[in-house]
C-alpha cells in the first residue's frame, strides 16, 4: 500500500484529552479513530491487525471443532426476559422498533443461541456441538475511558459448547484452554491462566490475564507453576498472598488486563429455555454447556499497550498490518518501486512514497511500528538496501532479494 | 465437515408461514435461521456462502484501490442532524444511551465517514481516496417479508470514493462499474446495468438488477445493447416501453431484484460537513464523492432465488459452501473416511456420516445443493466413486483421485 494516498496518516500529537495508552498510540499512528466514548472506527491499518488476530483465533477455534456462525445484534426482548437478564443486565442497550416492540442490542449471545440450538439438537447423537462467531457486541458502559479495552461497541469471539454429560464438557474445556494458550502465544503475548470468580451458574471461571501498566485487575501469579489467581478469588478464599497453594512457589502481585474469560455454564440457560436432549436410554436430559469469550478488539488494545516504546508501536510480526515499512531516500524511485511491486504481491509492505523529509518518514515509521524498516538510498549500490528491526537500534545492509 | 455433528441440519418442511422463496429454501436447508422479521442467524453453511461472496467482493474492491475499513454501528445523533437525516431517514433505528444521549444504528455510513475523512484529507495530494467496508447495517423496515432480500439487520458492502474534480470521479465511477460486473459474473448471476432515479444529490443512479420471479422492481431491458431502465425512470422520462433509446433494439419487461446501487454524491455531504481540500493553487474546494452499495446478504438471497429447482438449492461452484457432498452407502466407512480426510484438507467436502437411509441422504443432498455429490458404495471397486452434478440427472463413475 502507498502511504501517499492512505486513510489514516499519523497525527503530529496524540489525541487531546485521551487518557488511555492504547488509544493514544493507536489513534496517533492512524490505526483507529474515536467516534464517541468506547466507539472506534478501524482504519486500514487497524482493520488489518484485527483481521490477523481474528484469523489466528479462527484457526484455533476450528482446531477444537468449532463451527463458525454469525448471529444477529438485534435481539427480541422476550429472549432476554426468558433468562431474567432483561432487567438485570446493567449495560444492556434497549430500544424499540417501528411497531413498538422492545429490542436489545446483543452484549452476549446465550439468549439468542439457546433457542436456536434447541430447534436443532434433539438427540445425544447431535452432541457434542461447538459453535463460535466473531461479531460486534454492544454494552452501554458509562465509563469508557480505556480505549479499545472497554468499548461500548467492540469485536468479540464467543464460543459455546454443548454436551450430553459433565465429563464431556470437562474434557472439552481443557481443549479450549490449550486453544486459548495457542492463540495468545501466536499473537505474541504472555497470558496468565487465572482462577477468577464465576457467575450465578458456575462457582468459578478462568481468565487469561496479560500484565500491563494500566491493568484494571490484580493477579497473584506463581511463576513456578505458571498459574494466577485474580485478587477477587484470593480475597473470597482468604488465600495466602505470598505462597502458591498449588506448588508452594512464591506469588508476585501483577497489574493485568483480562483478554479472555471462559466458564462452564453447566445447565443454567438450558433450564431457562428447557433445552433438553434424548439420551441413549430414551430419557430427556438438560444439555450442559460451556462459554468461552475472547475480546478481539480488546486484545488488539492490550497488545498495543504491551508492545511499544517512547517512539511508538512495535507490532509482533504475526499480527503486524505489514511486515515492511519501505522508505525511499533516493532521488530516483525506480529501485524502491521495484521492491514495492514485488513485496506488494504478498501484501507485505507499506511504502512511504511521499515527498516529505527523511525525519518525518523515520518518525512515522517508528510511530506505526511495523517490524522491519527498509531504506533505499543513493549511498547503497546494486540490490543493496538498509534494513532495521523496529526494536533494534542498528541498521544493516542486505540484498533486497533476501526480503520476503 | 461431518454432517452428524453439525449445526443446521435440514428440516422436513419449509418454515411455516414463510412467503419468501429464498427464506424457504435457505431455512429448510439449514443455511439461515430466522430470529425475527428481517433478522437472521447465519448457520455454518450460510456463513460460508457469505464469506465466499465477501471474499470475491473484497478482491474486486481492492482491485479498484479500495482500502478496507470498519466503521461503528452506534452513531451519535449529531452526525445525523448535520445532514438533516435524523428527521427524514424513515427507517432509522433510534435509541438512547445510559447518559440519555441520542444514538442511531447505522443504516448507511456517510454521516460517520465524512467527519472522519475530513480529519485526514486536507490537500489535493491526499486525493483520490477510496474506502470500503463489509459491515452490518440496521434499517427499521415495517415490512420485512422477503427473507434476506429486505432485512432489518443485514450485511452490506459500502464503498465511498473521494475526488478533487468531477472528471476524476467520473473515471473512477466507470472503474467501479467494471468491478461490479466482475463481482456478479464471479458469483454466477447475470446483473443488468440499469438506469434508476437518484436521490436529492444526484439526478440519476445506477442499479444492478437480477431477474427473479419475486422481483420487486420492473426493468425494461435491451438485450442488444445490454442495458436496462428501471420503470421509475421510464415513467418519469415518458420513455418508449418497446424501443431502446440507445440502439433502437427491442425492450423486454422483466421482474428484477436489485443487488447493487451506485451513484455520484457529488458535493452533497461535503457541503453538510464543510469537507474541503486545498487545491494546487491554494484554493479551498469541496471534495466530491461517489457511493457504491452492494447488499451482501441480499445477494445471497437473490442467488438462492435464481439457483434452485423443485428439489432444493443449486449453488454455483464459486460460492457454494463446499464443492462436494460425500455420501457413504457402504457398510465399511474406510474408503469414505479416506476421501473425506483428503478433501477436508482443502475444506472442499461436507460428509454425511449419519446412519440414516439412502433416501434421506439423497434428499438432503438435493436440498443443500452442493455442486457435486459423491457416493461411495459396495457396487464400486477400488478407487471408483459415483459422482453426480447437482444440476444433472446422470451419475457417472470416476476415480476418487480425480476429485480436487
Amino acid at each position: 500500500m502507498r502511504y501517499s494516498h492512505f486513510l489514516g496518516k499519523t497525527k503530529r500529537e496524540a489525541p487531546a484529552g485521551e487518557l488511555s495508552l492504547n488509544a493514544k498510540l493507536l489513534e496517533q499512528a492512524g490505526y483507529v479513530n474515536k467516534l464517541s466514548a468506547g466507539v472506534y472506527s478501524y482504519l486500514p491499518l487497524g482493520k488489518k491487525v484485527i483481521d490477523r488476530i481474528a484469523q489466528i483465533i479462527r484457526e484455533e477455534m476450528n482446531a477444537v471443532d468449532g463451527q463458525e456462525i454469525f448471529l444477529p445484534a438485534l435481539h427480541p426482548a422476550d429472549n432476554w426476559k426468558a433468562t431474567g437478564r432483561w432487567e438485570t443486565f446493567d449495560v444492556l442497550f434497549r430500544l424499540k422498533d417501528a411497531s413498538e416492540k422492545d429490542l436489545a442490542l446483543g452484549p452476549t449471545h446465550e439468549e439468542v443461541l439457546y433457542p436456536l440450538m434447541k430447534s436443532y439438537v434433539k438427540s445425544y447423537k447431535d452432541l457434542p456441538l461447538s459453535v463460535y462467531q466473531i461479531q460486534t457486541k454492544f454494552r452501554d458502559e458509562l465509563r469508557s475511558k480505556s480505549g479499545l479495552l472497554r468499548g461500548r461497541e467492540f469485536l468479540m469471539k464467543d464460543l459455546y459448547s454443548f454436551h450430553s454429560d459433565q465429563k464431556d464438557l470437562d474434557e472439552y474445556y481443557e481443549r479450549v484452554v490449550v486453544a486459548y494458550k495457542n492463540i495468545f502465544n501466536r499473537v505474541g503475548v504472555k497470558a496468565i491462566f487465572t482462577d477468577a470468580l464465576g457467575g450465578t451458574f458456575s462457582h468459578r471461571s478462568h481468565e487469561f490475564q496479560v500484565e500491563t501498566s494500566s491493568g484494571e485487575d490484580t493477579v497473584y501469579y506463581c511463576q513456578k507453576c505458571d498459574h494466577g489467581w485474580n485478587k477477587e478469588v484470593v480475597d473470597e478464599d482468604k488465600m495466602d498472598k505470598q505462597k502458591c497453594i498449588k506448588c508452594q512457589g512464591e506469588l508476585v502481585e501483577l497489574k493485568c488486563s483480562e483478554v479472555g474469560n471462559i466458564f462452564k455454564l453447566n445447565s443454567k440457560y438450558s433450564e431457562d429455555f428447557d433445552f433438553k436432549f434424548t439420551d441413549e436410554s430414551g430419557e430427556n436430559k438438560l444439555v450442559i454447556a460451556g462459554c468461552y469469550g475472547l475480546g478481539v478488539s480488546r486484545l488488539m488494545g492490550v497488545i498495543a499497550e504491551v508492545f511499544n516504546d517512547e517512539l511508538g508501536l512495535c507490532w509482533p510480526e504475526n499480527i503486524a498490518p505489514y511486515k515492511y515499512h519501505l522508505i525511499n531516500l533516493s532521488k530516483d524511485s525506480e529501485k524502491a518501486e521495484k521492491i514495492y511491486k514485488r513485496l506488494s504481491e504478498k501484501d507485505l509492505v507499506l511504502y512511504d512514497d511521499r515527498s516529505d523529509s527523511v525525519g518525518i518518514k523515520f518518525k512515522d515509521a517508528d510511530l506505526i511500528g511495523l517490524p522491519v524498516r527498509i531504506v533505499v538510498s543513493d549511498k547503497l549500490s546494486g540490490d543493496e538496501v538498509e534494513i532495521k528491526d523496529r526494536v533494534s537500534v542498528e541498521p544493516r545492509v542486505v540484498s533486497e532479494n533476501s526480503l520476503s
